[in-house]
């Protein structure tokens, strides 16, 4: 198993956002934890030796929720029939705030991180995310993608980001892919050159 | 809403085949149909406007599964709740074979598809996502990207295929991403220019 601190090339952190973020109407709200999100975030995690994604929510029970997952996996029945699914569900980490998430990259890495938003809408100052991997490399700083669940990140997580990515455009004008998918394809943007 | 005639470009079709396809001992098996897994390649042939993803399944109860669910966001509260999720159920198609998914393209664009497997493991004769499109392209062909469920495509549907698509590779080894993320992944570079 690789480690991911030997990996050449920069430093990126996902977080998934489950609160603050908007419904439909642009209420702020706190979104449920989707069980297959972990999954796919955490098999991507692993595919792009992301050192982590962090599950942000500030409801003990569903953290609780994540970490009975997380040890279903690492210590269950489960990684023993999926070694893989354990490999990947190792780089799963629980935070309360965004903040938090935050602190403890800078802790892990000796930097702050930049951390960018994703949005479905663009916001006329978007970068791309191959831009987003050169500026990491030319730094030397940690970066981080925030996801948002539900309808998308609330003003008060946008605050914190630096900047935002390029959102996925399709052929037609249809912009409500899952944020399994938005995550798996803005990786991949970030990595390829 | 656009109509996918009218869009410009090739037509890609999907097929998320469950049968046959092997299980983790390399046994031929019916994969079960995953619901998560028809709504965001539904949102994804949206996006990219595809004609249709076919949902394939031998099994009448599965496929009377896919129906109520197509049903429930057509007609149902959910289309109510949701219209943009009306909008991509309404691409999903069932078809008991993938013969059965070929044929129907064949007589909706008047000539028969191109068909590239996709699979974890390269194959030596892969081509780029962005090499079958200049494909379908230059030829005026419509395609089909064909999905494994379970651990991937039987040797059966692999027969039926004219060439296989370039895996997704990450930084590291890890090569086991959701059938989810690896659609979307292989449709952004599919029609990325």
């Amino acid at each position: 198993m690789s480690d991911p601190k030997t990996v050449k090339g920069p430093a990126l952190y996902l977080a998934l956002v489950h609160a603050p973020v908007i419904n439909r109407r642009g209420e702020e709200i706190v979104a449920a934890v989707t069980n297959l999100d972990l999954h796919d975030l955490a098999r991507l995690a692993c595919t792009y030796e992301l050192p982590a994604c962090y599950v942000v929510t500030p409801l003990k029970d569903q953290q609780k929720l994540v970490h009975r997952l997380i040890h279903h996996w690492l210590h269950g029945i489960g990684g023993q029939l999926h070694p893989d699914r354990e490999r990947a569900l190792r780089r799963l980490r629980v935070a309360s705030t965004l903040e938090e998430a935050i602190a403890h990259v800078e802790e892990e890495q000796g930097r702050p991180p930049f951390l960018w938003a994703t949005s479905a809408r663009g916001s006329g100052t978007d970068v791309e995310p191959s831009e987003a991997r050169l500026i990491l490399e030319a730094t030397g700083r940690p970066g981080m993608m925030v996801l948002g669940t539900g309808w998308g990140l609330s003003g008060k997580v946008w605050r914190l980001c630096h900047g935002t990515l390029r959102p996925v455009e399709g052929r037609g004008d249809y912009n409500h892919i899952s944020v399994r998918c938005a995550a798996a394809i803005l990786l991949d943007r970030f990595f390829r050159k």
